[in-house]
């Protein structure tokens, strides 16, 4: 069985993290499913998607990470044939990844207390997110 | 439903860079499903999947990210042990990852207009590669 | 058809990686199943999921390179708040991703030959990690 849920999420530009568990959560339990997997997908190349503790501390250092590894001020080959400012928002994203599959038991996600799903917006101006959550899996058993 | 397909990719060394959209898409349109999970899985060590703005300007920066977290000249315990130049080869592909999983819906890849599923070589020599193309899902409901 | 299956792993503490691939392989085995997609997770934000050529130079070269990216010792937004010590396995785990799905088909997972399921521990401390292997798919076709 497969269900495909959609969300959009406003975003403030490079850095603004977003937890969407209850998102998610919500959509397993709309779907009616028990068990199976769980893919969240962030569409478009300049977010990202992954899981960290949601808090505000470590949320931060994970940005400083980002911003180290692709200062946003550097020099991109992106920004001379498009004269886009968001070459440091392609990189980070296609590091980091669209994409995060979790399994669901028992109508539940299997994530740690402190293991939240979040979404990083990574582009230079706000954006309007769209996520898909795709739930493939079983029925509970009678 | 499963439907597993495999592609072969020649690549000419590393930072050779692959745009596979189409090819995943073609197992979708053969398999027949309309909705489910699509993931794609390189085989070996030594390359990654990411989706990222397939030009070659966004393209050459993220290899330069690569390049500068992971030098090709640096020194690697790898290469001690077995005489190998590849080092940077196995750490860039297990910092990108080897797996991506993508919904599709109405058999369509939920991707956004310029974010395009792309294979990077990252070993120091031609290679051929193997992509494995698994889709699990449902069939059109009448 | 979905197969649920948890491994607990004792680690050692910020870089103690284990070749889990057995493990996995095993879940399959036990499922009966034939063909579909083992999505493999780790419960908790300060460990991650990749796939390597597990020999200890490559598994250190990988080590090295987390440590430069974001050094242990470094400071961290994390501490402040919390008082803990582990900032630099927070971003580490968020860089490198807790899920990883790999198809399987024929009851074999599609690994290459050296490139094995890696669970790397990220934390400061010794934990027993809980990593959860769930199997989407369907039964050999007689």
């Amino acid at each position: 069985m497969v269900s495909s849920h959609r969300r959009a999420v406003a975003t403030e530009g490079q850095g603004d993290a977003h937890d969407i568990t209850a998102q998610v959560a919500d959509a397993i339990g709309e779907s009616g499913l028990s068990a199976g997997l769980a893919t969240i997908f962030v569409v478009g190349s300049t977010a990202a998607l992954t899981t960290i503790e949601f808090e505000p501390g470590a949320v931060a250092d994970f940005n400083g990470l980002l911003d180290r590894l692709a200062p946003r001020a550097a020099e991109y080959i992106h920004h001379q044939r498009w004269g886009d400012d968001n070459g440091s928002s392609h990189v980070r994203a296609a590091l980091v990844g669209p994409s995060l599959t979790i399994p669901f038991v028992d109508g539940a996600l299997t994530l740690g207390t402190w293991q939240q799903i979040t979404l990083i917006e990574l582009d230079t101006r706000p954006r309007m997110r769209e996520i898909v959550v795709q739930l493939v899996g079983e029925f509970p058993r009678k």
